[in-house]
């Protein structure tokens, strides 16, 4: 076994291997059934939405440190650009974008990662290729996502604005945090884990919001199985506690929910606005919009998740 | 006076100029307050939810017509590499995209067109810069478009799967459309036109699919604007009647929309599976989520509609 | 063997594996020495220089029909952007560029292609990754080409405009055009061969010019080794004849250069204007410089060359 | 007067405006004759050559301080890709580039900057625009460069590795670079500046290297402009010495190189192996290639320059 024996029993113990069937490309995606989605339609009382998203912009979380992982590029193929010739009548202006999948506030699809030669639901992991990327589990695969979302904010719960660098959150975390927000999590579920680490970014520091970063420890893990949420996404770059509780396994974390429970992670998502708004009505649930870019074949999407309460 | 006296009288009949004051970057969005919100929400009674985006895919609906439009280019920056130099243990797998911001499902910014020198409100047409993009009405500054849809399924009212070419959808045909719907159209809205044209982009026909296109006559902005829906999408290229009814004026729509109203258009959205969801059930209103990506300067933005029934 | 008998055959026949040491990455280009590079420089007798590529456009040959493989996308950063903040100061534009390193005059790299698992050199085709791309054999490590160029006009020795579509170009038509030439060819040489096939582009016929194509047949294989010819541009799209002679062997003209003699391979060239001048002063041999920009990993690169008389 | 007034009589008196048309989009370019090309190629007497550019790879000089300008982003979008579906037979790697025209070794183009709304030869700086670029003065008008090149190892002269930050370069240094090279510099020419600020950049210290940087002194474009080089590089990123002599006048060099004199440069040039080389036989001068990538439009070009003993 090429990790140690704690990490392959937990996955075993977390898998969803097979589940929801041998073809399964969904994974935890299956538990937003519609009841679930009415459960998060009934959040929506008062009809405030609030956007989750980081702009996309140059000047985005992306430090360079990822190989040709880029903050967006937006550049005019078009300015005013006079459609009849004469730029007193008809002009139209028109753009493109270049960017990572990953490189501000995504989901991390199915494929994203890998290891012992397979991906989610035992699909190896040849099963990515560059001419069409993710042939399975691609994050096309997940058409929609429309469900009940609960805000953790474990920084408020500590009562600290950010939490520690190299802070692992733990399942008595995210208890005090449930119980701080009067919520109790349903299957289907899915949870935003507020760490505060994106005052580094606001202040202009890249690198300190990278890492080190508070996090997921990997023993939250069974108790996101227990849960069977959906998803889970929080506000920092490398989503689990980095560096790793234990040197013999990076990214811990994401190879359980990614490949184990074939459970979608968000990252970079701005949760400060609606971590106020929760604040002061006392409401920390509501429902998430949070539906990827159909990029065919992608293993991961930007995203524009919105809260309405 | 650049244009003919009918267009000018009509943009001076529907403009929302100053509407909403004389900074203003939001337009029609305006429409959609809380309550339009909570109408959208209360017609979620079922949780079953609709995709309303075409697959993002080098294959997509442009034609290279359009200079340095392309469909989405997804290439691998990393194929399973493995994350601690072992094959065996974490590998991650990364991609990029390379996107007209309108090559496929797209919003259409308030910024995408200009004429006699400005855009939406009254903004100068030079706010529109190479480097930042559009400086005022970018589409980033749409932070979240939640709000009730209604679908006017216009090809099925005529009892035809598909809008002759070049027809041009009037006044009466929406009314037809809603009455046969059991709707009736509130302000904040979304109205999703159906002219059934993307039959000739599923059968490969991208020529065909892009023009001559059925769609909304420019007799059908009065109405809208009486109506004060938030924006309207439709299920082609090019949004309006193609060619255009009067020479003299090429894509008049879409100047009296986003230019003199300021109202968003949604294009090449996917509507046949949600049209045959309604026609089963009889139900043509549902919650509607279409939040554009945060391009900072963006002139409109991929979005993956979602109907929530 | 996965080809037939002749095939493999003749790659053995042809076959530098090993010739340059078991770790060359630059095949024959090798063979273009001191001597090589001052033999090219004596035929610059007038001073008068000739580009041989075409324009980098969105405009260029690609068609669509190679997925992902795109015409060169130019946009621009900065427009007259006010460096100084007063538009009557310092102003700068500038831009970027996206393209197929492959979408128009260019060199095939020897990482290009493979068979039976190998690039040249017997190095495994899985050396060429997501992430660094060619790591053996990319096109960076061909620091230089500077050599004598023979222009071999076949289209003009047979007295006609353009090579009928699927010529096949054959040992006794590169003769005949040496011949013609009345030049001989020696080692380190790089020959370019002239089908007319663009006159198609210049007509704007994308489809016609990519194929059918005239072009090299596999006989014209032995003959370039024999020669020792340190590489072959022609001035079509696909290079070889196609389609292919033997329907068992699709591009064996490219596997034999690229993997088994290690030969660079140019594509795209614009030859025109230096074959109306050749025809002119009777002179078919020049100094030519065709370096490629050093893409690290690369497969290909754009590359303008020049032809010096 | 825009600026101080030393700098308008300067840019008069080096003024290249209607010297050669008022058509002419090449400016000194002009200057490279077939003679001033045969200069170059006399020196071309041992046949060996040298690459003056750098890698084209993600971690190149671009720092992210300017906005959009990236390094190169080069990805596979096919790696052994089965052309007839079995692996064992032909297999095609392909792939694409991202950059900006200036991100590493590159030409300035004269339509790269303007000041009172002109380009070089008095073209409106409104002929740049986003869809076309520069529609004067494109690097594409640029068809070859062929002719004799010059190295000034001005480091070298002053006996240091790497001239001080800020060290403005002025006539007195490159009348003495030369004596020490003995050579005089004839019209047409090309001289290549060596500070040997590129040793920060090996160092891997991108800040250092890109500012504050050694480079030419507005008092060098007399001179420059007396000799009647065709154009300039250097090997370092701001090209002209950093911070400016006056602040009132922010890359007044390039104003004058490019908008009055017509005189494209190049920057990022590594000069190190050719200076060494040069050291050691005492030969400073060389045929020099550096032909642009025929970019429509560009406001510079990626080069590999390439030098010929």
């Amino acid at each position: 076994m090429s990790f140690p024996k704690w990490f392959h029993e937990l996955a075993r113990e977390v898998s969803n291997k097979g589940r929801w069937g041998p073809d399964d490309e969904l994974g935890t995606m299956n538990l937003i059934t519609p009841e679930a989605t009415l459960r998060g339609v009934r959040c929506a009382k008062t009809g405030r939405s609030f956007s989750l998203a980081l702009p996309l912009h140059h000047d985005g979380p992306q430090t360079g440190r990822i190989p040709n992982r880029i903050n967006p590029i937006h550049t005019m193929i078009g300015i005013n650009t006079p459609f009849m010739g004469d730029p007193e009548k008809t002009c139209l202006s028109d753009d493109i974008i270049v960017m990572g999948t990953q490189s501000a506030t995504h989901w991390d699809g199915l494929a994203h990662a890998s290891y012992a030669g397979h991906i989610y639901n035992g699909f190896p992991a040849t099963t990515v290729v560059a001419e069409a990327g993710a042939t399975r589990c691609g994050i096309e695969k997940v058409k929609t996502i429309v469900t009940r979302g609960l805000l953790l904010d474990v920084a408020a719960t500590k009562g600290v604005r950010r939490l520690d660098a190299a802070y692992p959150i733990v399942p008595e975390d995210l208890d005090a945090a449930a119980a701080r927000a009067g919520v109790s999590v349903e299957p289907g579920d899915i949870l935003l884990v507020r760490t505060g680490q994106q005052e580094h970014l606001f202040a202009g520091d890249r690198d300190a919001y990278r890492l080190p970063a508070p996090g997921l420890s990997y023993s939250s893990v069974r108790w996101l199985r227990e849960k069977d949420v959906a998803a889970v996404a929080t506000d920092n770059f490398t989503f689990e506690v980095w560096p790793a509780e234990d040197a013999a396994v990076v990214l811990p974390v994401h190879l359980l929910h990614l490949v184990d429970m074939g459970m979608m992670q968000g990252q970079h998502w701005f949760l400060d606005d609606l971590a106020e708004d929760c604040a002061r009505d006392g409401v920390y649930e509501f429902l998430l919009h949070a539906s990827p870019e159909p990029i065919v074949g992608g293993t991961g999407s930007p995203v524009n998740p919105v809260a309405t309460k």
